[in-house]
């Protein structure tokens, strides 16, 4: 590893414990704090957008501290990250890495194209079951009004 | 200046070029990120929250690369974060240091607290003039339908 790349990898500072979020596309990173109802979080947050990456043209990292994520929670991330990396620290060591997955059921973060659709005319939220993962071919839930 | 407190102000970490806002009240981060339209930004952003500080509880500061502000575009974060500083940054160097203004006019960012106003019912943008800094009065530009 040559010494330009420890420079960039140490851009973003460490967490003592938490989770940090890795290789974010670039352009999700704030809809991944939005996802995950951290804009208002009351403990510490670092983020860096259009880091350099080995695998990605470039890429978004969150660090969250003292926040741990339920699967269900973290994996709503998915649709707008597929790439992303969990990574789970206590006392600033890693002792959990694995990918977001994305969930069988999908609540509220996506809107049905139908404009009929009941759930775009009241106050009523989008329920989707996911039929087909690498597709993303999801399934309203809740019936449209035409 | 002792060690810890060293090992906190290098949380986030230093950029080339750009501007610093530092001072941020912790809440107002997002805000900020969105008042300036960075969430589509496409170079660095560095990002930290509820960081320790001299003069507040607690602070946010942003970080962005390779972006000036105009005086007009800053000074629309002052609503949210009235105790911000600007730190203009080149070559790792601290070349201006200046605080956020409230600006004689605000537009879009406030909205009228009278729900018949026909900004809030129409396509229609909000414009006001600040009448009082101190105690941050505004009149609306644009008469309201009642």
């Amino acid at each position: 590893m040559d010494k330009e790349l420890i420079r960039k990898e140490l851009k973003v500072s460490a967490i003592e414990n938490g989770t940090v979020i890795d290789h974010i596309p670039s352009g999700s990173v704030f809809q991944v704090i939005k996802i995950l109802n951290l804009e208002g979080y009351d403990d510490q947050i670092f983020l860096g957008t259009n880091l350099e990456s080995h695998k990605y043209a470039k890429k978004g990292i969150i660090k969250v501290s003292n926040r741990f994520f339920r699967a269900d929670e973290i994996n709503k991330i998915a649709l707008v990250a597929p790439t992303a990396t969990l990574i789970v620290i206590k006392n600033f060591q890693v002792v959990e890495k694995k990918k977001v997955e994305i969930p069988d059921r999908i609540e509220k973060i996506v809107k049905c194209f139908n404009p009929n659709c009941i759930t775009n005319n009241e106050a009523i939220s989008t329920r989707f079951t996911v039929i087909d993962k690498n597709e993303l071919k999801l399934r309203l839930l809740i019936k449209s009004l035409t």
